[in-house]
């Protein structure tokens, strides 16, 4: 499990020449990151006395941006297996007209796992920035460069989990499922990208004083 | 040395009510995770008969990739080191007009060196982003949504570093010091979202088919 080994390591192999971990394996990371920055903020606000009126409200966020945290920190480890059976797909043998099409049901079959993932990770992603919209009007007001900097990493983990779902969804021939997928993905991609505007503005306005 | 360390440690110390790893240790990581994809897409390019034609071109921008790679990742940890010095300084006692003095001094100079390396990630940042501007042409077209993510998450360190200087700003009285550092600031911020929009609507194109 990358996430009890050395950062050196993931770093060093997502730079290599070696499949894994690649880009939806980093976007489940950042997303995690934007998590940790957004219970960060809480950590600071809950048991503050200037902040007991939202005490309830925000332990509440913590709990689920540490719930975030933990899948999404999952996601990026479950991403390098899916991407290791797509890899193994490819790889299948494909002689004879057998071959070819116990390949090409593997592929699909590996595709299919690999963007539940991704999907996985791009609703979780969504869900961070969600927990921003509150925190950053009732989070501790000095972290509130801290808010901005997770709807940021968040919104480029939706953005990320979303590329590499289309990228799977390009290669997957059932098309009623593609367009269920799609009707799950492009609503969240809209709506993370207004929230993160509005919370980056409203961020950008405290900061400027 | 966070790198050195399991990577639970400083996702679990980023969402603790611990001051530091903070949002500008975080966003260099997330620059250093965009290089890290960059440098992957030049690894599976170089070497490749298909791409022997852009393999002198893919090999320096693999050589600047990992270079900015290492420089990101000391600035995860610089980062920590410098705050933890603006934190101290903020601690200190104020209780006589000398004291006041010394304690407004030492905030000022620390919150510049805070402010240093924040622009030094920052400017890291937007140089990954320019690798990529060539990349999304030369590399290996596989690995088309890795540029994608390489440059959504370059983006947003990019801005996270620059809201992160913006906050130091905001605390520093010296006007033409604040005035210097904007004008090194504001084009790479613009420019960098430029570049990102479109690589990544190249990447989308590509995608799409």
């Amino acid at each position: 499990m990358y996430i009890n080994e050395p950062m050196k390591k993931y770093l060093d192999e997502s730079a290599s020449g070696a499949p894994t971990p690649g880009g939806g394996s980093v976007a489940a990371l950042v997303g995690a990151l934007g998590a940790a920055l957004s219970s960060m903020v809480c950590n600071f606000t809950v048991g503050k006395k200037k902040y007991k009126d939202v005490e309830a409200e925000v332990s509440e966020i913590l709990a689920q941006s540490e719930q975030l945290r933990d899948d999404l920190t999952g996601l990026m480890q479950a991403d390098t297996e899916a991407y290791s059976q797509v890899s193994a797909a490819y790889g299948m043998p494909r002689k004879s007209s057998k071959e070819k099409k116990a390949r090409t049901q593997a592929i699909q079959e590996a595709l299919k796992v690999a963007l539940e993932v991704r999907l996985k990770a791009a609703k979780d992603a969504y869900e961070v920035l969600k927990l921003n919209e509150p925190l950053v009007e009732k989070g501790n007001v000095n972290l509130i460069s801290d808010v901005g900097v997770a709807v940021a990493l968040a919104e480029a983990a939706l953005h990320s989990a979303a590329l590499n779902v289309e990228i799977n969804l390009a290669g997957i021939k059932d098309e009623a499922f593609c367009q269920e997928i799609r009707s799950q993905l492009d609503p969240i991609v809209d709506d993370g990208t207004r929230i993160k505007t509005e919370v980056w503005e409203k961020v950008e306005i405290a900061i400027s004083g």
